[in-house]
């Protein structure tokens, strides 16, 4: 275990200060400290899961909740006309702290925010069935 | 209405054909026609919001509980190492379809993904405090 791993845990316990936002039983959220615009958002369960798919329903509800409420109070608060919210999973994708956390990234009309690239293929539906039916395969 | 604000919910009554990988409920899963990469995968609610922050909070509920299952699953049948989730709201932060959508989108050791780029500044300390109470305020 490193410090990285254990930040945000201390964060959301107030061990280690930082801008709250909102807090409830299982959900934290508070200023990104290094934002990519103004009122950048991070929304974390208190308890440490390293990647999405590890978080118990009860959690993942518990944020699901959250996300609407805290979202639409950070675009009361700045003003932003547009936002996103993203979520990395992995250092592949991204992921920096190995704490499952949501970014709520305002949208100016200056451009600041989450830059955007969207280099689309066509879906191939040759694979197409078979690939949505292994996906599903795993929900059943 | 034109024929985008309603797409989503046609796709989730059946009335147009998709890829379908998950429905319950309130919530919808298919992969997306034009895809970022392999298994990129679209959680939608079944009723259309146009935003993020208009989610009634039993559906955002729902929609926290299936993330964390449909990204594990679409991990499982694709082998990606990594994935991003990622939701726009507002045309200023790429959203296309005004229904609210999550994307899944697996990141792959040749690159293919949510292209990457991370303008990040520093907190602005001397309104941060300001800033955050005034989005608590939004939420209290």
């Amino acid at each position: 275990m490193s410090d990285l791993d254990t930040l945000f845990e201390r964060i959301a316990r107030g061990e280690i200060p930082s801008y709250r936002v909102y807090e409830d039983e299982h959900i934290f959220a508070f200023l990104d400290i290094n934002p990519l615009s103004r009122g950048h958002t991070l929304v974390i369960p208190r308890v440490r899961y390293e990647r999405l798919e590890e978080l118990p329903e009860e959690v993942g509800a518990a944020l699901g909740r959250a996300l609407p409420r805290i979202a639409a109070a950070v675009i009361r608060a700045t003003g932003a006309p547009a936002y996103n919210v993203l979520q990395n999973n992995g250092r592949g994708a991204g992921q920096a702290i190995p704490h499952v956390h949501f970014h709520i990234i305002p949208r100016y009309a200056d451009g600041s925010g989450l830059p955007h690239h969207w280099p689309a293929r066509t879906l191939d539906k040759s694979e197409a069935p078979q690939l949505a039916q292994r996906i599903a395969g795993f929900l059943a």
